[in-house]
């Protein structure tokens, strides 16, 4: 590979992710700081930069480039050659789906999304039904143009969980499903339910907003790289390594959901900012999969933010802001706070231990939707009936059932897994990070998090796009991806906070 | 024109305007919220969408459309034919620039921007000499690539006030220079200076900051489409004119800044929510000058913010932010303070009767290097001379003469005289508008603004770049561009403040 060579083919995809920057700032902008009347505009702004860096990425010369870089000889940079070969791949991918299909998936993308925010609304499934069954057919045929072995499904998961199968997750669901739901149960037949009548106060929202920046820094997400600002819903986004920004909401009726969303945006916002200089303006400066992104955000949230020794440093801390609120409350007591399980409608509100049980009832519904063993009208009554038996409630409405969720209106199955997968790599790389790592929850209980942050930039935030999601689990841990760290790690937390006898 | 063509044409070029758009974006974000570490990766950003958007304008497909346009039979809406005509103009001034040259010259202007800022600081003529010296030469390059007749600094002219010839440009200056250098005298020599010694107080920052929201929402800027930040430098962009934005700085030793700098862009800013819903995404909603633009800001500032009838209506709501700084200060006090003048050494401090003065002299240098008769290095000398015979002011260091600027280390030259034009065309505008609006200024001492906005969107906002400013001026006052009613306007005003006997 001569380096002239690689030197255009670098700059080429480079001003592709400087459009793909430009268009995280339109979405980014729009969250937080545009003025309502510009939403036409932008709209239309986002369309013609995605067009624009569709076309660049996919046009003649980056062929051209791709193929001289397949054909030229070896005695290669590992980097280089690396970059090269995820470049095709993405390439491939891009091009296995017609304009005319990207098009009217777009179009339908969006008409799907406007009916859904009224049968939201008005919790209306029919309303929607119509476009929900579009979407399932374009999803179906863009499967075939992408191209799968086995499940039609795998072609949408390989979009979020590059690597990941449909039989796969099944084992992997098949083990928690019953574990999860047996837990929640003896948890609620606990006598020792949580405290939780402290929580129900004011929490003044600039206190809030304070507390989040010094947890933020303690953590080490870096401020001159990055920004918190508040938005509708909490997301983390970058124009480069060195500019990753996280929003959060702040209600003042709970001091939690500020402070653990702000948390788990610094998790996703902390990989981003740990990818190698050397990676910068290209594609190995990116996750390989929503899973391994999610696993960073989850670990910071609920293994670190919710543990006990995390609260015995910060509650002074939590204190100094409330000094009122929280007298009388102890670290114990905030932390079965917040780690209280309900079996809730809503899968954004659920607790760790129901969490998953949302996401694969989801799960089975989009697989036998993509395999054509239920069609769309059949969802609510699948919804309802795996509400009652994973979760044991009865789902009031659709709008608090199947049509809580934005994904189906964008179009988007095989993305939910990812949130699960999130779950158990999390408790994958804890239980190595713990072995490799002496004293790791003293230092937690000390506020030091450098220890933590210093073992996932090696064992994860490095590598980039380098390696799949299971091959990191895989190097990191020495198992591939399993559902058993995960439920081991919520018998231990769990039986701890409720009381449980040995299951 | 076929409807079909003139479509394919105003969308690919709405498809250039979505890539301007964005770049605006990068931009703002750049001064307000961006992170200080992302600096680097955004400036390559804007270079990729700069170069991006003028490959997508000036490419065979648009050069295509734009010659098809121009030999379809006629029968044609007139703003198709204008806007047609317009992407013409842009198309061809684009195309006369080789690409090398382009890029040479960016390259040239990044060299000779930190130089200046170095030399700037250091007060070091000498340093940033050979970058000046390299970028006058660029820029005779540049006039003779586009095109001129008579002086070549016609053609850099033509970039910022279309139209506009040097030969005129030293005809009105030949006339303003020595009548506003006499008025200024008379003013320094008048015993009625302004008491201002109540200004220099501590005024709080948010009270500022509401102040001028509460101004700016009675001026008619609308919120729902637009937004007011802070930055080091206040400007006003636009990614729409459903989304033009404002940003201001506030200092908390001087109540009148921060203000007057928010009425300032807010003039610029309704300007641009002033162009018609039907030329949205075109090249007809924009300002066909920097002058014109300049001239509505300079309306609200000058003409309407540092007017007695405004102080007469604000001072009570002023005072209502400010009780005890304000007390036993008068409408006519605070009117006489915020109108003081004083000949100065910086441009951007200078008030109404000196400001042009700063202009002149520029001008002057400008043409002389772009014409040849005088050299970079003579700047200095020439610069402190004409300080002193214009102004009276003795320069200590370059830093605060010739270095103070950051126009020519830009490689802009022809922009200083759209500043001065600005203040002409405005007074120009104010004759007409009190002819036709009887009970003006009552209203302004009523706080009703309706009338003057009313007013600037039909005779300004309205035309958009149908018409050049000298047009906009012409059929809006019946006059061409001329310093009479600038001059007519300083001293009335100013012979009320300082008592002057008639001149």
């Amino acid at each position: 590979m001569s380096t002239a060579l690689f030197d255009r083919f670098r700059e080429r995809l480079g001003q592709v992710i400087d459009l793909h920057a430009a268009i995280a700032l339109l979405q980014w902008d729009q969250e937080v700081y545009m003025p309502p009347k510009g939403a036409g505009a932008r709209g239309r702004q986002i369309a013609t930069l995605s067009a624009l860096a569709h076309r660049l990425f996919t046009d003649a010369e980056m062929a051209g480039l791709l193929q001289d870089l397949a054909s030229a000889p070896g005695g290669v940079d590992e980097d280089a050659a690396r970059l090269a070969a995820e470049a095709r791949y993405d390439f491939e991918r891009a091009v296995r789906l017609p304009e005319a299909f990207v098009q009217r998936f777009a179009e339908e993308q969006s008409r799907a999304y406007h009916a859904w925010v009224k049968a939201r609304e008005d919790s209306n499934f029919a309303a929607f039904l119509p476009h929900l069954e579009t979407l399932i057919e374009l999803l179906r045929q863009k499967a075939d143009y992408l191209g799968y072995e086995g499940s039609p499904y795998n072609a949408l998961l390989e979009e979020f969980e590059r690597g990941m199968r449909t039989d796969t997750l099944r084992g992997i669901f098949a083990e928690l499903a019953p574990r999860q739901s047996a837990l929640v149960k003896r948890i609620m037949n606990s006598p020792r339910q949580p405290d939780c009548a402290w929580v129900d106060r004011e929490w003044n929202e600039q206190a809030q907003w304070a507390l989040s920046v010094q947890v933020l820094e303690a953590m080490g997400y870096d401020f001159a790289a990055g920004r918190q600002d508040k938005s509708v819903h909490p997301f983390t986004t970058n124009f480069d390594l060195h500019d990753v920004r996280i929003t959060t909401r702040i209600n003042p009726r709970d001091p939690f959901s500020g402070l653990m969303g702000s948390i788990h945006e610094g998790g996703h916002a902390l990989y981003e900012q740990g990818f190698q200089e050397k990676d910068q303006r290209t594609l190995l400066a990116q996750a390989p999969s929503l899973g391994i992104h999610e696993s960073q955000s989850r670990f910071w949230e609920n293994i670190i933010g919710r543990s006990l020794a995390f609260w015995r440093h910060w509650l002074p801390l939590f204190r100094a802001r409330f000094p009122q609120a929280l007298e009388g409350v102890d670290a114990e007591e905030v932390w079965r706070a917040v780690n209280r399980v309900r079996p809730s409608l809503i899968r954004v509100e659920a607790d760790e231990c129901t969490y998953n049980l949302h996401i694969i009832l989801r799960f089975e519904i989009e697989v036998a939707l993509i395999e054509g063993q239920m069609s769309a009208r059949e969802i609510p009554e699948a919804w309802n009936a795996k509400m009652k038996e994973y979760l044991g409630v009865d789902v009031p409405d659709d709008a608090q059932g199947c049509l809580q969720d934005i994904h189906w209106a964008h179009g988007a199955m095989g993305y939910f897994p990812t949130y699960a997968l999130g779950n158990l790599y999390a408790a994958q790389l804890l239980e190595s990070m713990q072995r490799a790592v002496p004293g790791l929850w003293e230092g937690v209980g000390q506020g030091a998090f450098q220890p933590i942050l210093g073992w996932l930039r090696e064992h994860v935030h490095r590598i980039g796009r380098r390696r799949t999601a299971s091959e990191i689990v895989l190097e990191a841990t020495g198992q591939v991806p399993s559902p058993d760290a995960f439920l081991r790690y919520l018998e231990a937390k769990y039986s701890a906070i409720y009381g449980l006898p040995a299951g």
